[in-house]
């Protein structure tokens, strides 16, 4: 049977108790937008504590930034938000499959058909990487010059596992990202190991391009 | 202050509660893709009863299918939905602009900054009828021949009013749709004569129109 059907039964609940809501304003009260994915076990109202009324909730395939954007220029330019929290999770479908092969997927579902030709044209934006999909799309989003330049962007992840949230824009989010893969105990070293050596790899990097930068303007 | 200062907080309770849900599978045990507005006082976990693991959730400004349609062929192509529910609200800030007039606010907002110039790219999908939107949205998704051709696509109003959600695909939605508008009593007279004017005339053309048809195959 079509879930649909069992709505207005179960819509029933939640206008009984509807309270003062219906005064509630068009403009979110934090003045935040969240990205995040349309993974059916994600409930950012539990697991962030938001309520109706206060965040723009912007859902996609991945909780990819791109794909938000029209939205996030409407959010910020008519409706006031000016920080966006982008999250992506573990267990994503987007970890799982490439553009190429879902391209084909569709096109072998009916052979011959030559309307399903126009999947050629989309690109899925998926991504083989968990924390660089963050970090790629808080940058895609403090770079871009459509969104507000005083915009706060911070990256996390949801953890389907345990429903833990996790900041990846610094040491502590770093070392939780990593352990995020990891089966092992919570003082695991080698997470630890990893996460110093990447954020000295980072120091390193920078250092590098800071210095070549200089030699440029000499 | 930063409201993401406050997302570790607020997550606690939600982990400590997590129960078993850890254990959730990647595919919605509903098989359903509900796609809505990214508007702040929409919950529609809430207002429809919806569990974590149950639906995948698209969510953007308007809750624009087409919007939406990458992730629709992920949701039904590897994670097997196969029911789109699309619904649009009452008080959308999307019934309030124009594409032309966004696109001259982000340009206005640093006049002479040529990378602005990239807003005209945008279409922002915007609409200026709440219940035609919805039935276009529901033609479009009935229509893409990248939907499953089995899918069941319902088209709704979310009233931020009252938390009441109303199909608009049969004659009780169309009733409650045009109440919608109405401020008047819940048995308003005009309300229910534009309804029936509606469905009559909506009858004539079509029957026209296969009377066209059949004339044409003579």
């Amino acid at each position: 049977m079509s879930v649909h059907r069992d709505f207005n039964k179960a819509n029933e609940a939640y206008v009984a108790n509807f309270g003062d809501k219906g005064r509630l304003a068009l403009a979110p009260t934090k003045k935040l937008a969240i990205v995040t994915c349309m993974d059916a076990r994600i409930n950012p109202y539990a697991h962030l504590g938001i309520n109706e009324g206060e965040a723009h909730i912007i859902r996609n395939a991945g909780g990819v930034a791109k794909d938000a954007l029209r939205s996030i220029i409407i959010s910020q330019r008519l409706l006031g938000t000016r920080e966006i929290a982008v999250f992506h999770h573990t267990g994503c479908g987007m970890l799982t499959f490439t553009s190429s092969h879902l391209q084909t997927l569709v096109k072998d579902s009916d052979p011959g058909n030559p309307a399903l030709e126009a999947v050629d044209k989309i690109d899925f934006l998926e991504f083989p990487d968990l924390e660089q999909s963050i970090k790629d799309d808080v940058a895609f989003l403090k770079e871009n010059p459509l969104v507000l330049p005083e915009t706060v962007v911070t990256g996390w992840v949801y953890e389907v596992e345990t429903g833990k949230v996790c900041p990846v824009q610094n040491l502590w989010g770093r070392l939780c990202v990593t352990h995020l893969r990891c089966s092992d105990s919570p003082n695991c070293l080698i997470c630890i190991w990893k996460t110093v050596r990447s954020i000295l790899l980072s120091f390193i990097d920078e250092t590098c391009h800071s210095h070549i930068g200089s030699l440029r303007h000499m």
